[in-house]
Protein backbone atom coordinates (compact mmCIF):
# COMPACT_ATOMS: atom_id res chain seq x y z
CA UNK A 1 0.00 0.00 0.00
CA UNK A 2 1.14 3.54 -0.67
CA UNK A 3 2.91 5.26 2.17
CA UNK A 4 0.97 7.66 3.88
CA UNK A 5 1.83 11.32 3.18
CA UNK A 6 3.24 13.56 6.17
CA UNK A 7 1.63 16.93 6.95
CA UNK A 8 3.75 20.32 6.50
CA UNK A 9 3.29 22.42 9.56
CA UNK A 10 4.10 25.96 9.14
CA UNK A 11 4.87 28.19 12.52
CA UNK A 12 5.45 32.25 12.46
CA UNK A 13 5.48 34.22 15.56
CA UNK A 14 6.98 38.14 16.53
CA UNK A 15 9.95 37.53 18.24
CA UNK A 16 9.94 36.82 21.78
CA UNK A 17 6.91 35.15 21.76
CA UNK A 18 8.82 31.73 22.24
CA UNK A 19 8.24 30.02 19.04
CA UNK A 20 11.65 28.50 18.68
CA UNK A 21 11.89 26.70 22.02
CA UNK A 22 8.03 25.80 21.02
CA UNK A 23 8.81 24.13 17.82
CA UNK A 24 11.64 21.77 19.05
CA UNK A 25 9.27 20.91 22.02
CA UNK A 26 7.18 19.70 19.67
CA UNK A 27 9.76 17.56 18.09
CA UNK A 28 10.51 16.04 21.16
CA UNK A 29 7.20 15.16 22.18
CA UNK A 30 5.84 13.54 19.10
CA UNK A 31 8.09 10.97 17.62
CA UNK A 32 6.35 11.50 13.85
CA UNK A 33 7.24 15.10 13.23
CA UNK A 34 10.44 16.19 12.86
CA UNK A 35 12.20 20.24 12.08
CA UNK A 36 12.77 21.27 8.73
CA UNK A 37 16.48 22.01 8.32
CA UNK A 38 17.39 25.32 6.18
CA UNK A 39 19.60 26.00 3.81
CA UNK A 40 22.02 28.97 5.19
CA UNK A 41 25.60 31.07 4.21
CA UNK A 42 26.08 32.04 7.94
CA UNK A 43 28.83 30.60 9.97
CA UNK A 44 27.80 27.80 12.71
CA UNK A 45 27.18 29.23 16.03
CA UNK A 46 28.64 27.47 19.21
CA UNK A 47 26.50 23.84 19.23
CA UNK A 48 25.15 24.26 15.86
CA UNK A 49 25.02 21.07 14.00
CA UNK A 50 25.52 21.05 10.42
CA UNK A 51 22.21 18.90 8.89
CA UNK A 52 20.61 19.49 12.51
CA UNK A 53 20.21 22.82 13.05
CA UNK A 54 20.72 24.24 9.51
CA UNK A 55 22.54 22.52 6.35
CA UNK A 56 25.87 25.30 5.97
CA UNK A 57 26.51 26.18 2.67
CA UNK A 58 27.91 28.86 0.96
CA UNK A 59 26.85 31.80 -0.92
CA UNK A 60 27.89 30.45 -4.52
CA UNK A 61 25.99 27.23 -3.91
CA UNK A 62 23.26 28.96 -2.22
CA UNK A 63 22.90 31.36 -5.22
CA UNK A 64 22.66 27.93 -8.23
CA UNK A 65 19.95 26.49 -5.56
CA UNK A 66 18.06 30.08 -6.52
CA UNK A 67 19.22 29.39 -9.71
CA UNK A 68 18.04 25.67 -10.01
CA UNK A 69 14.49 26.89 -8.35
CA UNK A 70 15.44 24.46 -5.86
CA UNK A 71 14.47 26.85 -2.74
CA UNK A 72 10.74 26.91 -2.10
CA UNK A 73 11.25 29.95 -0.21
CA UNK A 74 14.42 32.04 1.02
CA UNK A 75 15.56 35.46 2.21
CA UNK A 76 18.84 37.58 2.71
CA UNK A 77 19.04 38.70 6.26
CA UNK A 78 21.66 40.66 7.65
CA UNK A 79 24.02 39.95 4.58
CA UNK A 80 23.31 36.59 5.26
CA UNK A 81 21.17 34.11 3.28
CA UNK A 82 18.50 31.05 4.31
CA UNK A 83 16.69 29.12 2.21
CA UNK A 84 14.29 26.18 2.47
CA UNK A 85 14.80 23.14 -0.03
CA UNK A 86 11.60 21.99 -1.67
CA UNK A 87 13.04 18.53 -2.52
CA UNK A 88 13.69 18.35 1.24
CA UNK A 89 10.03 18.64 2.46
CA UNK A 90 8.79 16.40 -0.14
CA UNK A 91 11.20 13.98 0.81
CA UNK A 92 10.07 14.28 4.43
CA UNK A 93 6.24 14.24 4.51
CA UNK A 94 6.41 11.51 1.08
CA UNK A 95 8.48 9.35 3.87
CA UNK A 96 5.41 9.49 6.21
CA UNK A 97 6.90 12.44 8.95
CA UNK A 98 4.69 15.76 9.37
CA UNK A 99 7.47 18.91 9.18
CA UNK A 100 7.75 21.64 11.05
CA UNK A 101 9.19 24.95 9.60
CA UNK A 102 9.85 28.01 11.77
CA UNK A 103 10.02 30.98 9.62
CA UNK A 104 8.77 34.35 8.88
CA UNK A 105 5.45 36.37 7.61
CA UNK A 106 6.94 36.66 4.19
CA UNK A 107 8.43 32.92 4.00
CA UNK A 108 5.29 31.38 5.30
CA UNK A 109 3.09 33.21 2.39
CA UNK A 110 5.44 31.66 0.26
CA UNK A 111 5.19 28.26 1.39
CA UNK A 112 1.72 28.55 1.45
CA UNK A 113 1.81 29.19 -2.42
CA UNK A 114 3.66 26.52 -3.11
CA UNK A 115 2.57 23.54 -0.67
CA UNK A 116 -1.22 24.79 -0.29
CA UNK A 117 -2.03 22.12 1.87
CA UNK A 118 0.31 22.92 4.59
CA UNK A 119 -1.12 24.18 7.86
CA UNK A 120 -0.09 27.77 9.18
CA UNK A 121 0.06 28.24 12.92
CA UNK A 122 0.25 31.78 14.47
CA UNK A 123 2.48 31.98 17.57
CA UNK A 124 1.34 35.25 20.08
CA UNK A 125 3.06 36.13 23.09
CA UNK A 126 0.85 36.12 26.40
CA UNK A 127 0.71 40.24 26.15
CA UNK A 128 2.05 43.33 24.48
CA UNK A 129 3.75 44.24 28.06
CA UNK A 130 5.63 40.32 27.62
CA UNK A 131 6.55 41.22 23.61
CA UNK A 132 7.64 44.64 25.13
CA UNK A 133 9.79 43.62 27.87
CA UNK A 134 11.35 40.51 25.25
CA UNK A 135 12.23 43.03 22.66
CA UNK A 136 13.68 45.86 24.69
CA UNK A 137 16.57 43.41 25.46
CA UNK A 138 20.03 44.76 27.06
CA UNK A 139 19.68 47.67 28.60
CA UNK A 140 22.10 48.97 26.05
CA UNK A 141 19.74 49.33 23.09
CA UNK A 142 18.57 52.78 22.69
CA UNK A 143 15.08 53.56 22.26
CA UNK A 144 14.84 53.79 18.92
CA UNK A 145 16.43 50.59 17.99
CA UNK A 146 13.59 49.54 20.42
CA UNK A 147 10.65 51.03 18.96
CA UNK A 148 11.86 49.98 15.39
CA UNK A 149 12.14 46.05 16.98
CA UNK A 150 8.29 47.14 18.21
CA UNK A 151 7.19 48.25 15.14
CA UNK A 152 8.65 45.37 13.06
CA UNK A 153 6.21 42.81 15.50
CA UNK A 154 3.00 44.54 15.23
CA UNK A 155 3.55 44.71 11.46
CA UNK A 156 4.07 41.00 11.86
CA UNK A 157 1.65 39.99 14.03
CA UNK A 158 -0.98 42.32 11.71
CA UNK A 159 -0.34 38.88 9.47
CA UNK A 160 -1.88 36.13 11.78
CA UNK A 161 -5.57 36.65 10.04
CA UNK A 162 -3.55 34.58 7.06
CA UNK A 163 -2.87 31.78 9.19
CA UNK A 164 -5.25 28.16 9.77
CA UNK A 165 -4.50 28.39 14.08
CA UNK A 166 -3.41 30.80 16.50
CA UNK A 167 -1.22 29.70 19.91
CA UNK A 168 -1.10 32.37 23.01
CA UNK A 169 1.58 31.27 24.24
CA UNK A 170 1.29 31.94 28.04
CA UNK A 171 2.88 28.99 29.59
CA UNK A 172 5.12 26.70 27.33
CA UNK A 173 2.88 23.48 28.61
CA UNK A 174 -0.20 24.58 27.36
CA UNK A 175 0.97 26.43 24.38
CA UNK A 176 2.91 23.12 23.64
CA UNK A 177 -0.49 21.36 24.42
CA UNK A 178 -2.43 23.13 21.85
CA UNK A 179 0.72 22.68 18.91
CA UNK A 180 0.62 19.10 19.57
CA UNK A 181 -3.24 19.06 19.21
CA UNK A 182 -3.15 20.78 16.17
CA UNK A 183 -1.00 18.18 14.50
CA UNK A 184 -2.67 15.22 15.99
CA UNK A 185 -5.74 16.46 14.65
CA UNK A 186 -4.66 17.34 11.35
CA UNK A 187 -3.68 13.30 11.01
CA UNK A 188 -7.45 12.69 11.73
CA UNK A 189 -8.85 14.54 9.12
CA UNK A 190 -10.94 13.12 6.71
CA UNK A 191 -8.67 14.87 4.22
CA UNK A 192 -5.63 12.74 5.69
CA UNK A 193 -7.52 9.51 5.25
CA UNK A 194 -6.54 6.78 3.39
CA UNK A 195 -9.52 5.83 2.02
CA UNK A 196 -8.64 2.17 0.20
CA UNK A 197 -7.30 0.97 3.92
CA UNK A 198 -10.86 1.94 5.18
CA UNK A 199 -12.53 0.84 2.66
CA UNK A 200 -10.28 -2.72 2.67
CA UNK A 201 -10.36 -3.10 5.80
CA UNK A 202 -14.18 -1.71 6.72
CA UNK A 203 -16.45 -2.05 3.92
CA UNK A 204 -16.16 -5.82 2.84
CA UNK A 205 -18.13 -8.41 4.66
CA UNK B 1 -16.59 41.99 26.02
CA UNK B 2 -19.29 39.47 24.30
CA UNK B 3 -18.54 35.99 25.41
CA UNK B 4 -16.53 33.24 23.37
CA UNK B 5 -19.22 31.07 21.52
CA UNK B 6 -18.24 27.26 22.10
CA UNK B 7 -18.35 24.51 18.93
CA UNK B 8 -20.11 21.83 18.41
CA UNK B 9 -18.90 18.13 17.85
CA UNK B 10 -21.63 15.31 16.55
CA UNK B 11 -19.92 11.92 17.09
CA UNK B 12 -21.04 9.00 15.02
CA UNK B 13 -20.25 5.09 14.49
CA UNK B 14 -21.32 2.11 14.04
CA UNK B 15 -22.80 0.43 17.26
CA UNK B 16 -19.65 -1.45 19.08
CA UNK B 17 -17.12 0.73 18.14
CA UNK B 18 -17.16 2.29 21.71
CA UNK B 19 -18.52 5.36 21.14
CA UNK B 20 -20.45 6.07 24.38
CA UNK B 21 -17.75 5.78 26.44
CA UNK B 22 -14.95 8.14 24.50
CA UNK B 23 -17.81 11.04 24.85
CA UNK B 24 -18.03 10.61 28.24
CA UNK B 25 -14.32 10.14 29.19
CA UNK B 26 -13.38 13.11 26.81
CA UNK B 27 -16.12 15.55 29.29
CA UNK B 28 -14.25 13.88 32.22
CA UNK B 29 -11.00 15.04 30.98
CA UNK B 30 -11.79 18.37 29.97
CA UNK B 31 -13.50 21.01 31.89
CA UNK B 32 -14.97 23.61 29.03
CA UNK B 33 -17.07 20.27 27.16
CA UNK B 34 -20.58 19.41 27.70
CA UNK B 35 -22.19 16.28 26.46
CA UNK B 36 -25.71 17.16 25.21
CA UNK B 37 -28.79 15.68 26.50
CA UNK B 38 -31.29 14.28 24.46
CA UNK B 39 -35.44 14.09 24.63
CA UNK B 40 -36.95 10.95 24.98
CA UNK B 41 -40.05 9.14 25.89
CA UNK B 42 -38.86 5.89 26.87
CA UNK B 43 -38.57 5.33 30.79
CA UNK B 44 -35.26 5.78 32.97
CA UNK B 45 -33.14 2.84 33.02
CA UNK B 46 -31.47 2.06 36.40
CA UNK B 47 -28.54 4.29 37.07
CA UNK B 48 -29.98 7.38 34.60
CA UNK B 49 -30.51 10.52 36.06
CA UNK B 50 -33.18 12.84 34.58
CA UNK B 51 -31.00 16.20 33.13
CA UNK B 52 -27.81 14.22 33.19
CA UNK B 53 -27.97 11.14 30.81
CA UNK B 54 -31.63 12.00 29.49
CA UNK B 55 -34.13 14.90 29.63
CA UNK B 56 -37.21 12.30 30.12
CA UNK B 57 -40.27 13.39 28.81
CA UNK B 58 -43.98 11.89 27.66
CA UNK B 59 -45.64 11.42 24.13
CA UNK B 60 -47.51 14.43 24.36
CA UNK B 61 -44.90 16.82 25.09
CA UNK B 62 -42.22 15.67 22.82
CA UNK B 63 -44.82 15.39 19.78
CA UNK B 64 -45.82 19.22 20.65
CA UNK B 65 -41.87 19.56 20.54
CA UNK B 66 -41.59 18.16 17.37
CA UNK B 67 -45.20 20.62 16.02
CA UNK B 68 -43.28 24.08 17.46
CA UNK B 69 -39.64 23.27 15.52
CA UNK B 70 -37.69 23.13 18.61
CA UNK B 71 -36.23 19.91 18.02
CA UNK B 72 -33.08 20.33 15.35
CA UNK B 73 -33.08 16.15 14.85
CA UNK B 74 -35.47 13.90 16.30
CA UNK B 75 -35.96 10.21 15.79
CA UNK B 76 -38.14 7.11 16.48
CA UNK B 77 -36.58 3.97 17.91
CA UNK B 78 -38.58 0.50 18.88
CA UNK B 79 -41.39 3.04 19.58
CA UNK B 80 -39.70 5.44 21.78
CA UNK B 81 -38.73 8.77 20.64
CA UNK B 82 -35.23 10.75 21.17
CA UNK B 83 -34.69 13.89 19.76
CA UNK B 84 -32.18 17.25 20.40
CA UNK B 85 -33.40 20.58 21.24
CA UNK B 86 -31.91 23.61 19.31
CA UNK B 87 -32.36 25.88 22.28
CA UNK B 88 -30.26 23.66 24.68
CA UNK B 89 -27.23 23.13 22.10
CA UNK B 90 -27.52 27.48 21.63
CA UNK B 91 -27.63 27.94 25.60
CA UNK B 92 -25.22 25.87 26.03
CA UNK B 93 -22.29 26.95 23.06
CA UNK B 94 -23.99 31.02 24.15
CA UNK B 95 -22.73 30.35 27.43
CA UNK B 96 -18.94 29.57 26.21
CA UNK B 97 -19.24 25.62 26.16
CA UNK B 98 -17.98 23.27 23.66
CA UNK B 99 -21.15 20.63 23.29
CA UNK B 100 -20.34 17.14 22.41
CA UNK B 101 -23.37 14.80 20.51
CA UNK B 102 -23.29 11.09 20.60
CA UNK B 103 -25.88 10.94 17.76
CA UNK B 104 -26.23 8.16 14.60
CA UNK B 105 -25.56 9.21 10.79
CA UNK B 106 -28.77 10.08 9.84
CA UNK B 107 -29.32 12.65 13.21
CA UNK B 108 -25.81 13.98 12.19
CA UNK B 109 -26.60 15.13 8.55
CA UNK B 110 -29.59 16.72 10.05
CA UNK B 111 -27.38 18.37 12.82
CA UNK B 112 -24.74 20.04 9.94
CA UNK B 113 -27.95 21.24 8.08
CA UNK B 114 -29.05 23.45 10.96
CA UNK B 115 -25.94 24.10 12.67
CA UNK B 116 -22.72 23.68 9.54
CA UNK B 117 -20.39 24.96 11.99
CA UNK B 118 -20.52 21.63 14.12
CA UNK B 119 -17.47 19.61 13.72
CA UNK B 120 -18.14 15.70 12.68
CA UNK B 121 -16.11 12.94 13.98
CA UNK B 122 -16.64 9.04 13.13
CA UNK B 123 -15.27 6.72 15.03
CA UNK B 124 -14.18 3.28 13.69
CA UNK B 125 -13.72 0.09 15.45
CA UNK B 126 -10.19 -1.37 15.56
CA UNK B 127 -11.18 -3.81 12.96
CA UNK B 128 -14.25 -5.39 10.70
CA UNK B 129 -12.93 -8.60 13.14
CA UNK B 130 -13.71 -6.80 16.24
CA UNK B 131 -16.97 -5.51 15.09
CA UNK B 132 -17.79 -8.55 14.30
CA UNK B 133 -17.06 -10.10 17.56
CA UNK B 134 -19.18 -7.09 19.49
CA UNK B 135 -22.21 -7.46 17.43
CA UNK B 136 -22.08 -11.06 17.63
CA UNK B 137 -23.27 -10.54 21.03
CA UNK B 138 -24.86 -12.84 23.17
CA UNK B 139 -25.26 -17.04 21.74
CA UNK B 140 -28.58 -16.71 21.94
CA UNK B 141 -28.14 -14.85 19.27
CA UNK B 142 -29.48 -15.94 15.12
CA UNK B 143 -27.35 -16.09 12.78
CA UNK B 144 -30.25 -14.12 10.75
CA UNK B 145 -29.84 -11.21 13.64
CA UNK B 146 -25.87 -10.99 13.52
CA UNK B 147 -25.65 -10.40 9.71
CA UNK B 148 -28.14 -8.25 10.22
CA UNK B 149 -26.67 -5.88 12.67
CA UNK B 150 -23.39 -6.46 10.58
CA UNK B 151 -25.06 -5.12 7.46
CA UNK B 152 -26.58 -1.86 9.49
CA UNK B 153 -23.03 -1.23 10.61
CA UNK B 154 -21.66 -1.08 7.27
CA UNK B 155 -24.26 1.32 6.04
CA UNK B 156 -23.36 3.59 8.80
CA UNK B 157 -19.27 3.42 8.25
CA UNK B 158 -20.19 4.11 4.75
CA UNK B 159 -21.44 7.61 5.46
CA UNK B 160 -17.82 8.30 7.28
CA UNK B 161 -16.72 10.85 4.41
CA UNK B 162 -19.32 13.05 5.10
CA UNK B 163 -17.30 13.73 8.44
CA UNK B 164 -14.72 16.25 9.32
CA UNK B 165 -12.63 13.74 11.34
CA UNK B 166 -12.32 9.98 11.54
CA UNK B 167 -10.93 8.41 14.74
CA UNK B 168 -10.18 4.56 14.73
CA UNK B 169 -10.87 3.51 18.41
CA UNK B 170 -8.35 1.18 18.90
CA UNK B 171 -6.59 1.80 22.54
CA UNK B 172 -9.14 4.18 24.00
CA UNK B 173 -5.99 6.13 25.48
CA UNK B 174 -5.20 6.97 21.68
CA UNK B 175 -8.76 7.72 20.94
CA UNK B 176 -9.33 9.90 23.67
CA UNK B 177 -6.21 11.78 23.11
CA UNK B 178 -7.11 12.00 19.82
CA UNK B 179 -10.94 12.97 20.39
CA UNK B 180 -9.53 15.72 22.79
CA UNK B 181 -6.64 17.02 20.22
CA UNK B 182 -9.67 17.62 17.98
CA UNK B 183 -11.28 19.21 20.60
CA UNK B 184 -8.39 21.76 21.69
CA UNK B 185 -7.26 22.36 17.76
CA UNK B 186 -10.81 23.64 17.06
CA UNK B 187 -10.16 26.35 19.93
CA UNK B 188 -7.22 27.75 18.31
CA UNK B 189 -8.57 27.91 15.02
CA UNK B 190 -8.39 31.59 13.10
CA UNK B 191 -12.05 31.29 12.42
CA UNK B 192 -13.01 30.60 16.52
CA UNK B 193 -10.48 33.25 17.24
CA UNK B 194 -11.77 36.54 19.50
CA UNK B 195 -10.09 39.03 16.71
CA UNK B 196 -11.60 42.07 18.81
CA UNK B 197 -9.38 40.95 21.68
CA UNK B 198 -6.13 40.23 19.53
CA UNK B 199 -6.51 43.94 17.82
CA UNK B 200 -7.11 45.80 21.44
CA UNK B 201 -4.30 43.54 23.14
CA UNK B 202 -1.69 43.57 20.21
CA UNK B 203 -2.40 45.78 17.36
CA UNK B 204 -1.93 49.09 19.66
CA UNK B 205 0.94 50.71 20.90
Amino acid sequence: MKQRKGSLFVVSAPSGAGKTTLCWKLCDSLAWIKHSISYTTRSPRPGETNGVHYTFTDEDEFRSMITEGELVEWAEVHGNFYGTSKKMIEDMTGAGFDVILDIDVQGARQIKEHFPDSVLIFVLPPSMEALKERLAGRKTDSEDVIKMRLQNAIGEIKEYKNYDYVIVNDSLDTALKEISSIVIAERAKISKMEHERIKENFLKL
